[in-house]
């Protein structure tokens, strides 16, 4: 066969579950099973639209008039009757089967679907008791959806339930798959909108399936649901051949059983078989990995759904087709309270659930129904894996000191940091053996945390070769080459209460931006909520960065993460840039701790000075800031404050500092570090911020002060711009200067190298006379003259990569490291 | 089969192409043609390896010495010699059918191969007349590579006959797709890296092959190229089954023809077969629907070429497997400028290739060599589609006054501009119909831009159904619901020489942040390089922003996009937000005549008050500032000045004016109004930026500013920090303020609506008085109702929804609207 036959026909054309190719085997329900799993299906519809619609009459009790209309119609129905199916019937199974489920919707805009079917289950009146399982609860339900006060029209943090929002497409199985890690019992149902089928980050995590390991893990259920059109378009996955899909998704690695029809009753009966078949298959894999030691990967069964886009719903509005169109994707009637045909139509449509038959007089669910729910914590709208926090115990965390690198003075020794913390991880793996994860596009070797590979493996369920190295079913270590993916399952194992940590490239970290923002929302949203507790903070190890990056150039040189996540709510974002090894420890300890929060930390790896002990570095992270004694002269009253952020911008203000010293001894120079960045900022935007007279106090009120920043300099400038002593603050850092191929050049470049440091000391403080003068214009020789090295000989000046800070440049370091920090104040280091 | 047999032998399995699954047939190469093919290929691998090692003796006329091998030992080689095999075999099939074919790596890392292949070709020289075609250009040519002042060890926009960097991996489909567009006799060969392939926005644009129409279209030829390993790690479609990966992709929509093996010979034989035949289908498949008028989708070919990693390199080291392993991806030899043996291994390794077959003793490339690559034009390094300046020819623009709408005084009319925009589209797609295009995420009718399928449809190969609307093989609007493959497409349109429009929410557009980056860096690097001519802009319309996400909520709303922008070099960014539909007009006439830049355009979908004519439209955003004079009443000497920037801020601005006007009528407003957000920073920083005395001019020195602007507020300040009015400014922005459900509640609870801004000019402006602390408290009072109100009816206050700019509020604006811009300056608007 070289092409495929002509178009298929779309509908009513294999109307039984197909299962590995075998003949269809007969549905085992009977009708009134079909009967019963309908009424909830009705029911749920009903709620759904009585959410998008309905401000008063609940029950329609009375025939509707406008004002039972609410003014602004918003949601959307197109995809709700899809899911409303799926809850219906995974209900089922959950019953039948005492399955341990929870349900992702894929197509998060279907929210009156997932806020329908918890109010069913009871749940949703629990959570908010002032939505009570009646009359006053149904209006009270209606009302708030989508109403000014109310609650969200997509699936939501405020959604019982719900670990996935939705509101942006693509990450419905990378949660799935996050959430199924560790939790050998659970079934991941994860709902796939053929819309979203089309983006990048869900195309990808199809290919989660080759890092499930069917012993420890539970299962995903992915359940592509193909109503046929977006917003204004068919979906792709709809419009080519059938075989060409079922291909793909073999492909993928699945075993495809279809339902497809437009006929309720018909549709109930393929569904509820498909998804007892599915659940034989799961139970089959994982069965014949646990007990009987297979170790082949095996296809895991998926559900391929299709039905009309806004089934059950208006066939024809104003003679234009609606049900099984993109027409469905929103609000099917928009004049609902103005045009009295169209509210005809709705309420004729709400009518045809028969709610007489769903609900008592009083509103309460139908005896027949409330039946139909599973009982407590087995309601997928209660079940405790879809809010982690309550699940969720602390990590067992070593004391970072016991993996401290011993520092006699500053600048003595050398470590590369994340290596030093590669052997700190090996502790917390081996002491968190489910419910720790490390996370990575194929980066934990190259980002030097390779000694976990001590007590643990890579994940992969594919082919494993004699020759591969610490790759195994089963391990603590996730590497797909897919920023996406790695987000993704680490926020699906938070959500469910669990602890992680993402090692990334700092340039290609921009690549989930988007999806740190859902995040960050989600934290922000849940804070508020107390009946969800607080998750384990999602950690970003940010390594391989901008100013390491001269051997991939200027593409791979970019800091500007921080600044999008600085965008975002106080409350849940912090920031830290430990300058060498044992800072590094330290913050990552607490941040392993932490929780409700985006940690995004900066650490290089290559070889580095130490500067603090590990007392020294744990009181400098705990307070965030501060003046290093032992590179300071200042002895209260600078002439100037050298401040730093960042690794390599330390290492450059440390040995600008040692020239001043030497060339201008009389100079009273002030060193600030900072490790939380978040501390710069005023205290009224975020709760790490200094108050003005500390930031004072650190930074004087009219002194020069020459910051030198790891990334963009004018985010210092946005942290800074209310403080005293703002128009006094020189600030260097990245500025997208191109590519260049040596260490010192590529600090050079940006003018964030000692020499020119030493400079734009000399051209601020006043009065420093003829020797500063010609010490300027020694450093722009010597500036030109390491350029020029360069080019030569490819690699740095002998004296830049040879510098360390000596005895000579700072007389005071003999005594051990200390630093002056900030003082204390009333915002805690949290 | 229910599941796979067990896993296959990864290599010698399937030497010969598979071709639609009928019996391979003979390759028709002779064995002279197999040996021509061979010695190009290792000159092209003698070439990549002396990039990677060698400082000096490059035709190794002497044996290797430590001071031969470079410093720092910095490339990738493990993708080399795959992506030199195709350059060859490619070569071939453009010589012997005279194709029309440009070269994609996606695994742009193996930066050598492209150096190498176009040194070969004579290109390099002739656009780097400093490495010429001799000895001493080789030299040049070796010793540059990853060197400082040097050129970067991936492909780059440094790199001839390049439009695709690789520095980020996922693009390379997509971009391949946006070069073959409306170029009908191109064939695009896209490698692609099995680690690439992992990622989420490589995943989805397998799908692209739905959006050729093989009649305008010209082909993508993916190569997706297995060599089994990524930096630590196997790759996943190489360690599936094979007939699962093959199911996948044909899934995808290809006909897969293999080419797998380990002995060169054999596998020239094997790829000079399989290029041929997909050649032939590509051509068979453009004949049929060209000629016979074929309408019906057909699979593509693609080749799946199986080879080692870091093939013809070492085979161990060290006792250790490095061929046909991760261990090959970067460097093989560590050390060889210290150890003696790594550098007899580098030295056999040379001279595996045999250079003195390969190079005269000057170095030129050995006749026999020479006569194999293409001439002129068709070199895939000089090709001219990959240097898309040479061939793009400007938009045939309309002047915007014809699409103007009429405004007679301000606020005295309604539109929605981007509809009226949709009007002005409709010429720019009429007048272009090969080299414009628009592409979206399914949101082109969304974003009220319809009008254009007057005129052109929406493309789509796959299945189209009578129901569909807009929708055909061929057109000018993409959409596919992946943000990625819109930017992909675009990318690659707009590098090889066409226009285009990206039309996408607000919030979304961080989807692409990492693209955004990598594309930016393109245009900043290329600016500095003569021998390529300016490409158009890349020009997006953010519509559906955060400001009218009050029915899809809090995971819409980001409006920091424009954040990220401005993070990038300041000579290729532009950032509008114009304030109504006729400024709206005048800056997409600008942005798309403009070149080498990217424009970012955030404007309102939703009804909205007309402020200018079409002349002052002009003049204001010609100026990019400005006073609105009938909007102030400050007669040059203001009390306060409200300034504003994008469509809501500046309408709750001019409400807050009127409130002000009619109760504190005595108070001195100056009205200001910014288009271009970059005219706020300093002209030392930005080629847009006024001068801190025009800054002074409109802002004042010393009076309060209150400024509404479209995102978040401190953007405002990190802008303007250095100005001199700077302590007096006070921004209301977005805030991460949570989900609401009515436009002015959204306003409210960030506080940038009329009301609130009203309160801070009254807090701010010293000495008004008790009426105006009376007007404050009226302003909470109004406030509290106002959010009563949505509570209650679920709709704006009545006031509010129905306030215009009346007479009463604003006396002097009977006359004809007017602005005073920004003093004229050195900085055009450019």
């Amino acid at each position: 066969m070289r092409g495929w036959p002509g178009p298929p026909s779309h509908r009513r054309r294999a109307r039984m579950p197909v299962f590995s190719r075998k003949p269809a085997e007969t549905a085992t329900i009977d009708d009134r099973e079909v009967e019963a799993l309908d009424r909830w299906f009705r029911a749920a519809n009903y709620l759904a639209v009585g959410q998008i619609y309905l401000l008063d009459n609940p029950l329609l009790e009375r025939p509707l008039v406008a004002a039972d209309i609410k003014p602004r119609l918003l949601g959307h129905w197109g995809t709700t009757p899809g899911l409303n199916l799926l809850w219906t019937h995974l209900n089922r199974l959950i019953r039948q089967r005492d399955v341990n489920a929870i349900f992702l919707a894929g197509p998060g805009h279907g929210g009156p679907a997932a806020v329908a079917n918890a109010w069913l289950e009871g749940t949703y009146s629990e959570v908010y008791p002032h939505v009570g399982s009646d009359r006053d609860g149904m209006r009270a339900l209606f009302r708030q959806f989508s109403f000014p006060g109310g609650i969200p029209s997509h699936v939501a943090p405020e959604t019982p339930g719900s670990i996935h929002e939705g509101g942006e497409l693509g990450y419905v199985l990378s949660h799935a798959y996050g959430a199924a890690m560790d939790n050998p019992d659970l079934v991941v149902a994860a709902v796939v909108g053929d819309g979203e089928f089309e983006t990048g980050p869900l195309a990808a995590s199809w290919h989660a399936n080759k890092f499930v390991d069917p012993v420890r893990d539970g299962a995903v259920l992915p359940i592509l649901h193909l109503n046929g059109y977006k917003i204004a378009n068919p979906t792709v996955p709809a419009r080519i051949p059938r075989e060409e899909l079922e291909s793909l998704l073999r492909g993928y690695g699945h075993e495809v059983i279809t339902v497809e029809g437009d006929d309720p009753y018909d549709v109930h009966r393929q569904l509820a078989t498909a998804l007892d078949r599915a659940h034989d298959r799961i139970r089959e894999i994982q069965r014949g990995a646990r007990e009987d030691g297979q170790t082949e990967r095996r296809p895991w069964p998926m559900v391929l759904l299709v039905t009309p886009k806004g089934w059950t719903g208006p066939a024809t509005v104003d003679g234009v087709q609606v049900e099984g169109t993109w027409r469905a994707h929103q609000v099917p009637l928009a004049e609902t309270r103005e045009n009295d045909e169209h509210r005809a139509i709705l309420e004729q449509w709400l009518r045809s659930y028969r709610p007489e038959e769903l609900f008592e007089p009083t509103g309460v669910p139908a005896a027949g129904l409330r039946d139909l729910a599973p009982h407590g914590v087995r309601r997928m709208s209660a079940n405790p894996h879809a809010n982690g926090g309550l699940l969720r115990t602390p990590l067992r965390l070593p004391d970072f000191r016991t993996h401290a690198v011993e520092v006699t003075e500053p600048g003595g020794s050398i470590h590369e940091p994340t290596r030093v913390l590669g052997r700190y991880l090996v502790d917390v793996v081996r002491d968190n053996d489910s419910t720790f994860r490390i996370f990575g596009p194929d980066e934990t070797a190259s980002n030097r945390l390779d000694a976990v590979y001590e007590v643990t493996d890579k994940v992969f369920a594919g082919e494993i070769r004699p020759t591969d190295e610490h790759l195994a079913h089963s391990g603590r270590v996730m590497e797909i080459l897919s920023e996406h993916t790695c987000q993704g399952w680490l926020e699906g194992y938070l959500l469910t209460g669990r602890h992680g940590l993402f090692s990334c490239y700092e340039a290609f970290i921009h690549l989930v931006d988007s999806m740190f923002n859902q995040h960050a929302k989600w934290l922000k949203t849940t804070r508020d909520l107390a009946w969800r507790p607080r998750i384990s903070s999602l950690n970003y190890l940010l390594s391989s960065h901008v100013w390491r990056q001269d051997h991939n150039g200027f593409s791979h040189q970019d800091p500007g993460f921080i600044d999008h996540v600085v965008n975002k709510k106080a409350e849940v974002v912090r920031v830290y840039l430990p300058p060498d090894t044992n800072t590094l420890l330290s913050t990552m300890q607490h941040c392993l701790s932490s929780q409700q929060y985006v940690n995004v930390v900066v650490a290089g790896k290559q070889p580095s000075f130490d500067w603090l002990d590990a007392e020294s570095a744990d009181l400098h992270c705990a307070r965030g800031v501060g003046i290093w004694d032992w590179a300071s002269n200042d002895d209260g009253d600078p002439d100037v404050v050298i401040g730093c952020a960042g690794d390599v911008p330390t290492l450059e203000a440390l040995a600008a500092v040692s020239i001043l010293r030497e060339h201008l001894p009389d100079l009273r120079i002030r060193f600030v570090n900072v490790v939380d960045l978040m501390r710069l900022q005023d205290e009224k935007e975020h709760p790490h911020g200094l108050s003005d007279r500390d930031f004072d106090t650190l930074f004087t009120i009219d002194k020069p002060v020459i910051f030198a920043y790891h990334g963009y300099p004018w985010l210092i400038h946005r942290l800074t711009y209310r403080r005293t002593n703002h128009h006094n603050l020189h600030v260097r850092g990245y500025k997208e200067e191109g590519t260049t191929t040596t260490p010192f050049d590529m600090v050079m470049m940006n003018e964030i190298d000692r020499y020119h440091l030493v400079m734009d000391v000399i051209d601020r403080v006043p009065g420093l006379g003829s020797r500063a003068a010609l010490l300027r214009q020694q450093m722009g020789d010597t500036r030109r003259r390491a350029r020029q090295w360069t080019r030569e000989h490819g690699d740095d000046l002998p004296e830049v990569r040879e510098w360390s800070w000596s005895e000579l440049s700072a007389p005071r370091h003999g005594r051990s490291p200390s630093t002056t920090a900030a003082p204390a104040t009333s915002a805690d280091f949290v």
